[in-house]
């Protein structure tokens, strides 16, 4: 049978991600491409003994439906912890417990996309959330992602602009795939631009407690009184993303639509996963074991930029993130991007080009996202030193 | 903020089902509402136990991202248990695990819908996946369901018609919420039909393993040899729905788009929940496990019936189901029915009007849906003895 497809699903792709590791395999393959968490930063012991209490003390319950919305226990413990170090739900909030935040995304562009619609979103950022947005019908419009975030003039032309931008999105904490911070002070002018044009903020928490340098800085969830952010909380890459819970958090309103699609797309998270977490946040001094686990990626994230130091050709431009999981470089204009990636995964080394997180002239993006969550220490002085031989093969080519 | 959503999920309600365990709610509250199965049902020590096992056996693994398309191993178990008495899937066939067979129904909904395209379904058919297919813009025209299945000259007139249909959803084994199961002869007329006018049929076998009387029947994606059915299987109603698993399956070439979807939707079935299921099925014998649980709902069924039989006013017609989780009774034309689902729900007794499951004319449903799996033998005879002085006493009412 010849299938007849729905429109929008017709040109979507699978994930350059991916696809950039299944290229690279093979012997002594290396991956930087992924986003995994390092094993180390998993609590994997603590997570199983829990597993063993909650299946003790909850008996039957954790094989039985649950309520779309979630369970009250994480409900609780996740508000508590999003709130540890400022008011960012207020009263007014609400929160769903999504499978995976990539979920919260998927559910908040279901709620509030047409076909055709128009999305702002920095650029470049997250691939997934691009193809979210548009297997909702989403057009989407790149604004210009600066080393202290969005360039403020260009977002407020765009939400200025019609047809009027459904929601903006953000990755206000190293972005994903820049690793670039957003200020204080673009944090306010964003919530307050929001409200000017009465556009919907979604933002986008995945790696914020990821943090080894510099000031933590308030999301800007924490400035909304007006119902104007919508904020996806991720607990994967700071608990376990094999347990696939997060949470969307916003005005009650919104949450009480997102629990109906919920209720469509997956009746609920499992119960187990929920009361796994719930319980992990329970008995957890949240801010020592971030402190431990951002205290491996310190290590990890020194390691990479060192060796990149040492041994990348001077024409490659690079910052060093103050957190996340990702370094990100630019190769210079004569080097093209794509033989630079094919090279890299004829060594058997997975990187990610950065044209998969470009809205406007993917063409024209020439950087590079490499992940040091994932590698081993060893990995990343040998694939890294690798690549550097590759920027000065591909750079000293066109010099001579 | 005044909130401008997607007009598609402007209309939609919450679960009927839902509004009516709500409304029953209070002292001695009896729900023939839901569709959970018995506690003992869900071979919860089992599974508690495997749970152990799998944490050790695959340590780190569990906690990390999956692929989206599923694990091997429950793939391959699912293969295995889905093919135990018919060749229901070929070798073209493929299978996504996904979080419960509603998104199994979500994801293919989505990757065939554009907004304004008509689908067929039996009529009264699940509500759920009614307000799944219209959330992904889905025009629903539904085609009368008969004690032997849809009628067919109905489906091939609807199948002709323009616009063509994208799909016809069934659940062939104890429709929900009537009981009615569709006969070898009709099973073999729809693929025949789905064939000759090129319209995908959506399976939806939730119940087919839950038979207590009458002879088993293949699934109708037995028949595909051309790739025409897609078909939903469950594990929730003879395992557990509490681990979110189940299984899409079908020509490879939709599954890829169906896997894609799904990685914009959750990123993967959690890995836990997947391992759990794929090493149960390894473990048990699923015939004796089957009859195991077929019996506990034999009984009460057969309970339901004879009490209904003992107390319900003559004019309210009813068979018996030779299977699946409900009953469906029909009050006479003189009594409302949603007055009779009110002074239901004074008594605290929840059960759910046909007409959230009916799709052409529901204002002329006069069907009730009561559920025997999840209520105890006491509430059973409980809630039926009042149930059935209620038909007394507004039969009665209308007679005298």
């Amino acid at each position: 049978m010849v299938y007849d497809y729905a429109t929008k699903v017709k040109g979507t792709q699978g994930s350059p991600i991916r696809d950039a590791i299944v290229k690279a395999q093979g012997e002594g393959f290396i991956s930087f491409a992924a986003g995994f968490p390092d094993p180390q930063a998993i609590p994997m012991e603590k997570l199983s003994r829990i597993s063993q209490e909650v299946l003790e003390e909850y008996g039957i319950e954790v094989f039985q439906y649950g309520e779309s919305i979630g369970r009250a226990e994480l409900r609780q413990q996740a508000r508590k912890f999003i709130n540890m170090d400022y008011d960012v739900l207020k009263e007014g909030d609400d929160i769903l417990v999504t499978s995976g935040s990539t979920q919260g995304l998927y559910i908040a562009s279901k709620i509030f996309l047409n076909e055709g619609d128009v999305i702002l979103s920095e650029d470049p950022a997250f691939s997934g959330a691009f193809a979210s947005f548009r297997s909702n019908g989403a057009t989407i419009r790149g604004i210009r992602m600066e080393e202290d975030g969005v360039d403020i003039a260009a977002l407020e032309e765009a939400m200025a602009s019609e047809p009027k931008p459904k929601f903006f999105y953000t990755i206000p904490n190293f972005n994903n795939p820049t690793g670039y911070t957003t200020s204080f002070e673009k944090r306010k002018a964003i919530y307050w631009l929001a409200k000017k044009y009465n556009v919907i903020i979604l933002e986008d928490n995945p790696y914020g407690y990821l943090r080894s340098a510099g000031e933590d800085l308030p999301a800007i969830k924490t400035f909304d009184t007006t119902g104007h952010v919508l904020y996806a909380a991720s607990l994967s890459k700071i608990i376990s993303p094999g347990m696939r819970c997060a949470l969307l958090c916003g005005a009650k309103e919104i949450i009480a639509k997102a629990v109906i699609q919920k209720s469509l797309i997956d009746s609920s998270t499992p119960i187990w996963n929920q009361l796994v977490m719930a319980k992990f946040l329970e008995q957890t001094d949240m801010r020592n074991h971030i402190r431990y686990i951002s205290d491996i990626y310190e290590r990890k994230c020194e390691l990479m930029h060192e060796t990149m130091a040492a041994t990348f050709h001077e024409d490659v431009k690079y910052g060093k993130p103050e957190g996340g999981m990702f370094i990100y470089f630019e190769l210079p204009d004569y080097i093209n991007l794509q033989d630079f990636v094919n090279e890299a995964a004829k060594m058997h080394i997975a990187v990610v080009p950065g044209s998969a997180f470009s809205v406007e002239q993917p063409q024209r993006c020439n950087g590079v996202r490499i992940n040091f969550s994932i590698p081993t220490v060893d990995q990343i002085i040998d694939g890294i030193t690798k690549i550097g031989a590759l920027t000065h093969r591909l750079c000293g080519d066109q010099i001579n």
